[in-house]
């Protein structure tokens, strides 16, 4: 099977007006004749050695984050996304002491995780220490407590090369929490990086990935699956929402070696976590699962 | 129980350049704050008595309407919000002989109905000439062997006055294919409505309506289906996605008097529907009826 890096989607593009911090006006994004923008100001705007980085000032979701013109984050919108990622995982793998996240600078995933009790360490990998830092500036709702947190250990560096030199079996569970295949995180589609993250997850542990919209990047959506199924040999798509990227629809794909144990949140954790969560439900969940559309199914059985 | 049309959602704007038909440019409709966009050119925009209707041409999804500059459907993305009001109902109803549609001018959904063999006749009351003039002259494949059915039974007329004047016990099916409850479908939103609807319901009938996003129009979504359920006594709605509504992230309410028995198809309808359906499927519907977030189970719930 094909590396997905090569099914690259169109790059988005930000139209902003000027990027001046002083005027109001349409921030958007635009993807194959769509655009979504949202009405605010430019707060920050530079690039870093990586991408560029925009900070905006929304009036419907708070503040917001784009990475190359693309919409990440939004104060009042990211718990679509960082829910979605979590929980299934995090409810379900056997063991929760050693967790990875690749990505996720923003710190929505790491706070996720850090309200499981269960975890005693989090290592997250992000290559671009200015997402960081203007996040914690600009979005510090966004990882909460999850920055003073002494269980977390943030390394900045290349997530592709970290789990290529991790040791055999060191994770209970792998989180990957990047942008679209196109610029940093283009590496993290790719059948060796699944292969390194299979071989450096625990028995009994849950890798998890964004894998991109089957409306809107349906190719690269149903490509990602497939190939994860065949790398673990037990994956499934969960399908969302997440407004602000395109289409709206969104999936995450949760894989394990053992059984589709993703499928199955343990009643302790569901009962820690699940009264303060605002999409994620072990309803919702099992109905996000099944919620396949017929056009994936067909291609996903074929 | 107070009518929801006096909890109105902000009318939407249509911002587009010169109606011209000869440029191209971004028709976008706003809400609270937020655009969503298509590349295309304007065919034509006009008022008609109800309301402003727009067509046009994108890149992205061919031939699509908007209505008072809210964007209604699109000829390559329309199967979304036909399929998920229309099967669900058509699928699990004790008869199909009789069936109603309140709006629908486009014709999508009076096709996807028409397709199921055991329709006898179909009443369509579309309020707007004018809406299915248009959509028959430039979206053809919207409505597509329906017009010319002998079933179907075109009223040009008002759906409220409609269900207030139909003799009890009449419909198998009822289904309300409406726009937002501002501007005309103002009055599809309301108890009066919902309790004629019950009314003119056969024994073993579905009721089933768009019930707006759960996410852009929130308040709405959960009045609607608690009014519903007061109504009816049985009622659930289903999540799906139509990418070019506000957040991409849409609900359906299917309504019974007896059961829940929206919830089980018929096998024998599901045999002679699904193979040609694009989303909905058995599997599609369940999740879709169990992907309810948790922000609106509990707001259900209480």
């Amino acid at each position: 099977m094909r590396d997905l890096a090569s099914d690259q989607p169109n790059q988005a593009n930000l139209s902003m007006g000027s990027p001046s911090t002083s005027t109001s006006g349409w921030i958007d994004e635009h993807h194959l004749g769509v655009r979504y923008g949202l009405e605010g100001r430019i707060l920050v705007d530079e690039h870093s050695p990586f991408q560029r980085i925009t900070v905006i000032e929304s009036s419907r979701y708070g503040k917001g984050l784009l990475l190359d013109g693309c919409w990440m984050t939004a104060e009042h919108q990211e718990r679509h996304y960082h829910e979605s990622l979590v929980h299934p995982a995090l409810c379900s793998a056997a063991q929760l002491e050693r967790v990875l996240v690749i990505g996720g600078g923003d710190g929505g995933t790491a706070r996720e995780c850090l309200r499981h009790q269960e975890v005693k360490q989090l290592e997250m990998v992000e290559i671009d220490r200015r997402v960081v830092e203007l996040s914690q500036e600009h979005l510090p709702s966004l990882g909460g407590s999850a920055w003073s947190d002494p269980r977390l250990q943030l390394e900045i560096g290349d997530g592709i090369a970290w789990v290529a030199n991790a040791a055999d079996s060191s994770y209970d569970v792998i989180l990957v929490d990047g942008s679209d295949p196109a610029g940093p995180a283009e590496g993290l589609f790719n059948k060796a990086f699944f292969e390194h993250c299979r071989r450096i997850l625990k028995p009994g542990g849950i890798f998890a990935t964004q894998s991109e919209s089957p409306e809107a990047f349906q190719q690269v959506h149903i490509d990602m699956v497939r190939l994860i199924r065949k790398v673990f040999g037990y994956a499934d798509p969960l399908y969302g929402w997440v407004p602000m990227y395109p289409s709206g629809w969104w999936s995450w794909t949760f894989a394990a070696t053992d059984s589709n144990r993703f499928r199955n949140p343990k009643p302790e954790r569901v009962k820690a976590i699940a009264p303060s969560c605002e999409i994620w439900s072990p309803r919702w969940q099992q109905g996000a699962f099944e919620a396949m559309p017929a056009f994936i199914e067909r291609e996903l059985i074929s």
